[in-house]
């Protein structure tokens, strides 16, 4: 497999997190967003959005959107299952990752926060009620959806795709300073994660394409 | 099952379309978004975003986020499948649904049109660039994906979770009046749609609750 991505991107910082999840290995291309590289015809044509991640798959799949990469991975490379085993709690893992990658991040990324400044002009404190409102108030919803179903993990004792999306969530919020203080289920299965090889593995810091700053 | 939702919501009605495709029979409750009904206690406490739909299934479980609720839609009622049969053409369907739900709706819904109004005061030209920069721009990517995977419907020759997530985007698009020119495929595929039974069944104008002007 081959992936397209950024070390910062939170979409990307999933996948890897999948992968490292999977043990399984693939090449990693760097997309420096800083400098445009999404924007190219080659890299549209892969990706139409210009966003990354995009992930290769074996069979020649051309495959963008990270929820959509996970369950791709999940059904190609089955074990370990980042999954959880009924209906109901696969339901709840998927639940949260939506919540995070429909509702939270899509209000927080980078061209979001280019378009309020430079667009719409709003000034710092105007951004932050914005990150607070829709990220944050995203966040606190999966709090409370976690809460009900946490173990170890977001939903019992396995990490799932939910962990995949949360992991790089938290990791954001900080970065751009969302208050995550009333969210303790959220925090303890961040630090978890944190000590586990596979979710270090995957850490933005870790990627070769990163910028130590 | 039981589906918490209202006429016009899009993302409920993504759910209707797969449950009416699988020809699941459901018993529907209305949440008014007008009213707030969905931030009662009583509905968080269900979904703690405050969005709809909820799906309760019938062992129990309580799932918010549509592309969460079809997924589980597939696993509890397999047949007719809403997922393609290869792991490549159920990531392109996928990848379809999530560039819709995580890219182009959030940005078109109701709670962030009040919002780019109400709290920021955008004048109507200024939500019109918006809606055409973030909500027209992903379903332009979405076009170019369907261009390369379209039969009859996005992925293929069967209806799949990407056409139930098409099909109240491309509505939505027309309430809102977002240029869906330069897209042949998804408005082919749409206007296709409308002349199936079962997507006739969920369309918002047949629901219970469905106000008439």
């Amino acid at each position: 497999m081959k992936l397209y991505g950024y070390w910062r991107s939170s979409a990307t910082y999933r996948v890897r997190i999948a992968l490292a999840l999977k043990g399984v290995d693939y090449e990693y291309e760097p997309v420096n967003l800083l400098k445009g590289e999404q924007k190219s015809d080659a890299y549209r044509e892969k990706n139409p959005m210009g966003l990354v991640p995009t992930l290769i798959g074996d069979d020649g799949a051309v495959v963008a959107q990270s929820l959509a990469i996970m369950e791709y991975i999940e059904e190609t490379a089955p074990a370990p299952s980042i999954l959880p085993a009924t209906p109901g709690e696969r339901a709840r893992a998927r639940m949260i990752a939506a919540t995070i990658a429909c509702e939270a991040q899509p209000f927080m990324n980078l061209r979001m926060q280019k378009y309020l400044r430079e667009d719409l002009s709003l000034d710092e404190n105007a951004v932050a009620t914005w990150l607070d409102r829709f990220t944050g108030g995203a966040m606190r919803a999966a709090e409370a959806m976690a809460a009900k179903s946490a173990g170890a993990f977001c939903v019992g004792d396995a990490p799932s795709i939910a962990d995949c999306c949360l992991v790089p969530q938290m990791y954001g919020a900080q970065r751009f300073d969302i208050d995550t203080s009333g969210m303790p289920t959220l925090n303890a299965i961040y630090e978890r994660c944190q000590r586990l090889p596979a979710f270090d593995k995957a850490r933005p810091e870790n990627q070769p394409d990163a910028v130590k700053g």
